[in-house]
């Protein structure tokens, strides 16, 4: 008998219900959300769940960064299999970004916690929910925080020092919620995260459930483009130096190399800010982020050897001089194999359709994968929508999601993948 | 006799000291100043302006805009040469630009004072010294706002109720000020202005005194490209509908537009916001604002009808809509050529070379010359810097410039050019 069978049809109502229930934590007029990270909507939700989880029998800790967990101790003294996601958003985001990926590791755990007590399942690891703190990013940088400074690749002095565009630190944003722990977390043994897909593969080749093995390869650049000030409207213009002029040649010719390698490469300028940005003046200065992502790593290679070129361009045509730092850059980043195996017997065992997924957005299990074997799913999502209000993924997905998850869950828990690393913060 | 020659040197040190003092207020470590519209170092020189002229026995008054006037009545009841600029600069701004125009028409007043002391003088009409509210418009749109409303082309709410950045009005930032009056402020007959040139004419051409004849004609857009909130990693490249791209091929559009009218054409945008500029997300909207500008009509409406056809290009390029609002439309502008004649008579008066310029920017005379006839003169800018804290001007051209000032204002309160028009708000 699975975890799916058990569970439904009241069970699989009840994640639903619970779904519906905690989208409304900063809810938009658009059927969006809006829930920054330790903004007033994230608390509030973090306060809810810290409930629900504390209801079927869990004990809620925080560590030091405000990642939320929620344990259930089977083996005294074994290591976790950390399962979860966030549930922070951009300013406006869909419902289901991270926050599906939250509720489904809470129903999973439960649902496992009746197997035990059923005396159905053989516990060698414990188990814990995981929150994240601050997966997007937005309010504060760096993205993929909670878990960069859980799995040791984030100092959590920086992360804390971290300011929002209004001078708030994440300390000081944290500070009044009690989420600020003074441990470091459960140790981690095995990581789970299920999440929407944010592309159309899934839906493309109707195929429910996506088994990510790989992360696309990135590199990410901090831009500062430099001009000089003039009035917009009297100087000559072979006297100008404008920054915006520069940064706008870049952000276009971007576009156009992912033009050049259709479906291969993906370009983006997310953030553009200008200064001084008033009316009659040529900004001085432009700084952007730019992205480019390819799951070939030559075509990467290329791509950016490109953009270089075109860098020395525009520092000619528009008398400006463009000054980079690669903030991040990662090769075509495998999850575990055997991982990938686990859970395409767990849905076949469902008898649901899967197939292999690369992902081109970072999780955080994209940080868990480098310290602990960690299985990573998807479900569909509607077009691929997404980082929008109008996401979408049926019911039938979320629920399929749910119970593939809380079999990978099951299967983790009771040692059937060899753990190959545990995690260990701050315990030399 | 001329002010010039009765002045000087004393009266010429007297100013260039003043200037010096001026300069402090908001002073910035590159030689610069940062005083947008009512912040404390804006706030701070208009109560040092006040000291000023009320020491040198003018009644100071302030209008309900802020509008600061320094009044010297000589004929009771007689209506006003209004004579002045702006003392508020853009967030980083050289020392000159508005400053030295205020600073210029106070001592032009005081000068003349000397001479109606003296008798030397015949007043038919009384003077103003105007340190005009928010010419800039970096703080609160729109620029040029005390001038505006004075000439009532603004509506005194509108501008009351136009709201900074941080979402404070102008009546909020003013109240505490004391600097909002209850009346309308003297009633003009004609107006003077002295700048800095904001250009190379003067300089190219060994020119000390420029008389303005006319304004370039503009054309200014505000523009909001639509697109669609998406992943700005996993999207699909062909399902973005970016908007910062969008925008970007408008910025490069206008600027290669101006390359297709070398000296004729000048085309910026100064301001660019993007939304909800977030890393990871393709920008669902971007705010600019467009100038063309030209000082022949027909480039301006060609330049214009090119630029609708890029519009067309952009928004099938990027999959986005473009929203245009067509802000400010002017056409090529003369000063009263009875004014210009005038103020060359005063330049050759005091032996100095001057020739007709066409100003780009626009001024606060800008406005004051649809009432009543008006006189604006420029001084030479080094190498045509402007709103840049770099901006330089010798002390021998502001001195120079000074002179002719005061010789156009006394002859203007001489009855010198029959009045065309006055300016009678609020006096139905």
């Amino acid at each position: 008998m699975t975890a799916h069978e058990q569970g439904a049809p009241s069970a699989d109502a009840r994640f639903l219900e619970d779904f519906r229930t905690m989208s409304a934590f900063g809810a938009t007029p658009s059927g969006g959300v809006d829930r920054q990270a330790a903004t007033e909507p994230d608390v509030a939700q973090r306060r809810w769940l810290e409930e629900l989880l504390r209801e079927r029998g869990l004990r809620v800790v925080y560590d030091r960064v405000g990642n939320q967990f929620g344990l259930l101790e089977r083996v005294p003294g074994a290591p976790y299999v950390v399962v979860g996601s966030h549930m922070d958003s951009q300013p406006t985001a869909g419902r289901y970004d991270g926050a599906y990926g939250v509720l489904a590791a809470a129903h999973a755990v439960f649902r496992i916690a009746e197997q035990d007590a059923a005396g159905a399942s053989e516990p060698v690891y414990n188990l814990a929910v995981v929150n994240w703190f601050n997966e997007e990013g937005s309010r504060f940088t760096p993205s993929m925080m909670g878990s960069a400074v859980y799995t040791g690749v984030l100092p959590l002095e920086t992360a804390l020092a971290s300011r929002d565009s209004a001078g708030v630190t994440v300390a000081e944003a944290l500070a009044p919620t009690g989420f600020l722990g003074d441990g470091d977390g459960p140790e981690a043994a095995f990581c789970a995260e299920i999440h929407v897909e944010q592309g159309r593969v899934l839906e493309e080749s109707s195929t429910t459930i996506g088994l990510v093995s790989a992360t696309w390869a990135a590199r990410k650049y901090a831009i500062t483009v430099h001009g000089e000030q003039a009035h917009s409207g009297a100087t000559v213009m072979a006297d100008r130096r404008d920054a915006l002029v520069g940064a706008s040649m870049l952000v276009v010719a971007a576009r156009e190399l992912a033009d050049r390698f259709p479906g291969v490469l993906h370009t983006a300028v997310g953030r553009l800010d200008v200064y001084p940005n008033s009316p009659v003046v040529v900004p001085s200065r432009a700084e952007l982020l730019l992205d480019l992502r390819s799951h070939d790593e030559e075509v990467l290679a290329e791509a950016d050897r490109l953009f270089q070129e075109q860098v020395a361009r525009v520092e000619a045509a528009a008398s400006v001089t463009v000054e980079q730092t690669l903030s991040h850059a990662w090769d075509v980043n495998p999850y575990q194999p055997e991982g990938v195996a686990l859970a395409r017997a767990s849905a076949e065992g469902l008898g649901l359709s899967s197939g292999e997924v690369m992902t081109v957005a970072g999780h955080d299990s994209t940080n868990m994968k480098e310290r602990v074997p960690t299985v990573m799913l998807f479900v569909p999502s509607v077009e691929g929508v997404s980082h929008n209000e109008g996401e979408y993924t049926e019911d039938s997905d979320l629920v399929a999601g749910l119970a593939v998850l809380t079999d990978v869950v099951r299967r983790l828990g009771a040692g059937e993948l060899a753990a190959s690393g545990t995690h260990t913060p701050g315990r030399a």
